[in-house]
């Protein structure tokens, strides 16, 4: 099932994609946030559909496209998680998961413009799979199925700003929280049509040249490991987000370092989630 | 004015302490908000309680206290802001402010159990003067009165596991997002009460030794060039909260490293914010 958000910014219309239609979600929820994520939305829509009690939304190919979820509780990365990426940085394949978190008020739509900071001339791409929560995680064992948590994939970027980055003091945040900083979506694709989050293609081109291009095979950690391990670190909220790394060939790995400039185009696409378009702005 | 919310956690009802009473908030916010933190919340309750249109909450002393604002948009941590400290942790003076984001599902009550991670040997504590954002603020420039963004100011308890943040690979959030890591409260005291938030004596005991005590005059980056330099980096939105770093006297810095177990207390107080005071209990 695929679930999106159509609309202006702040009024979003929840909606479901099912069999050519597009269905308005708001008899059934006002969002696609943690509550309805957790209250097993699959089952739900498709029998809410099934009695005839949802109706196509008109117009819904002329409305904006939102991210597919309502502003995440918290938006968690995961770093340098592709051999190739840590190799590119010049960094050592990490030994256990590297953690940061981002702003969640980041989180745009996918073919909302990426707003350049003031004073940035390093501003980089990041296409990562995005890991969506449904169920409260909290100190999962090795017994335990992390990948039951989920409630869906989706294309997520991770936007990072290298010298506010590495060259600013101190931590990673300050080169991923800049407004606009993680365009989202197209669609939450929920988890029972992911049946392998380790086997998607993902990509990335910049102006038309390919830039990323790899599989989800490539994660150091897999998805269900860092579900694991982040949950004996943080409580996981349905409707939190994880960025779950990106591979190689970003600005920052490429000879002559051509950081996004204003007017310029990014696209990235995901196997079987979708694909996005956002246009770099000066802010 | 002093606001905080009563109550058992997830339903807290919003009050303002005023002339010896507790009225209850709710006729003019369902909570302690963004929203009304943005709306110029201390003419709206002055004027309504003028008027006669609030009622004081019954039994308001039997009440739990919670956190005084509903969960932030964003926890902004700001790292090594008092000289004292960064000698205490091996780290040298900033340059500029070191920033980090913790998890803001942390926010807990003041007198709430702060929970001993799994596997953590090395839970520590940092008071710190917490600052609420009352206004969109956004490329500040060095013309603007920073201080006029803040709502109010709140006793921050920053908890944070050693290992986690400095041991096991990467960013510090790790050993900063666990569960029920930062106590808040037990007030939010508006902005027109603290008219110099540089000169407030902050102190914390663990079973009744004095551990840290300092004033926030010695940070090193005060807080309104904080937000200033913050609001370059992210858009600072009403409830956002920031810690803004924590004096000399923690766990790590001190010979033995008497780190937090079961059973311990710690005290906080800051200068006209009032005090907290939390058990430590094993997750």
């Amino acid at each position: 099932m695929k679930f999106s958000r159509l609309g202006a910014p702040g009024s979003e219309i929840p909606v479901v994609h099912l069999d050519g239609s597009t269905y308005d979600l708001r008899p059934l929820t006002s969002d696609i946030d943690g509550a309805f994520l957790a209250s097993g939305p699959v089952a739900r829509v498709a029998e809410t559909v099934d009695a005839g009690d949802l109706e196509p939304l008109p117009d819904a190919s002329s409305l904006r496209i939102g991210a597919p979820i309502a502003r995440p509780g918290k938006l968690i990365c995961v770093g340098l998680n592709y051999a190739g990426h840590a190799a590119e940085t010049g960094a050592k394949i990490p030994a256990e998961p590297i953690i940061f978190l981002k702003g969640s008020d980041t989180v745009v739509g996918p073919y909302d413009d990426v707003l350049i900071p003031r004073g940035s001339t390093k501003t980089d791409w990041e296409v990562e799979l995005g890991v969506v929560i449904g169920r409260t995680a909290r100190y999962l064992g090795p017994d335990d199925d992390a990948l039951d948590y989920i409630a869906g994939y989706v294309v997520s970027h991770d936007v990072s700003e290298r010298e506010f980055q590495l060259e600013r003091g101190g931590q990673w945040t300050k080169g991923k929280s800049c407004e606009t900083f993680n365009p989202l979506g197209p669609w939450l694709v929920t988890a029972d049509e992911v049946p392998d989050p380790q086997a998607l293609a993902l990509s990335l081109q910049v102006n038309g040249v390919p830039r990323q291009a790899s599989t989800t095979d490539d994660m150091i950690f897999p998805v269900a490991e860092l579900i694991r391990y982040l949950s004996g670190f943080m409580v996981l909220e349905p409707g939190d987000l994880i960025n779950t790394g990106t591979p190689a060939g970003v600005g920052l790995g490429i000879e002559g370092n051509p950081y996004l400039r204003d007017g310029d185009v990014v696209e990235l696409t995901i196997e079987g989630l979708g694909a996005a378009r956002q246009k770099l702005v000066q802010a």
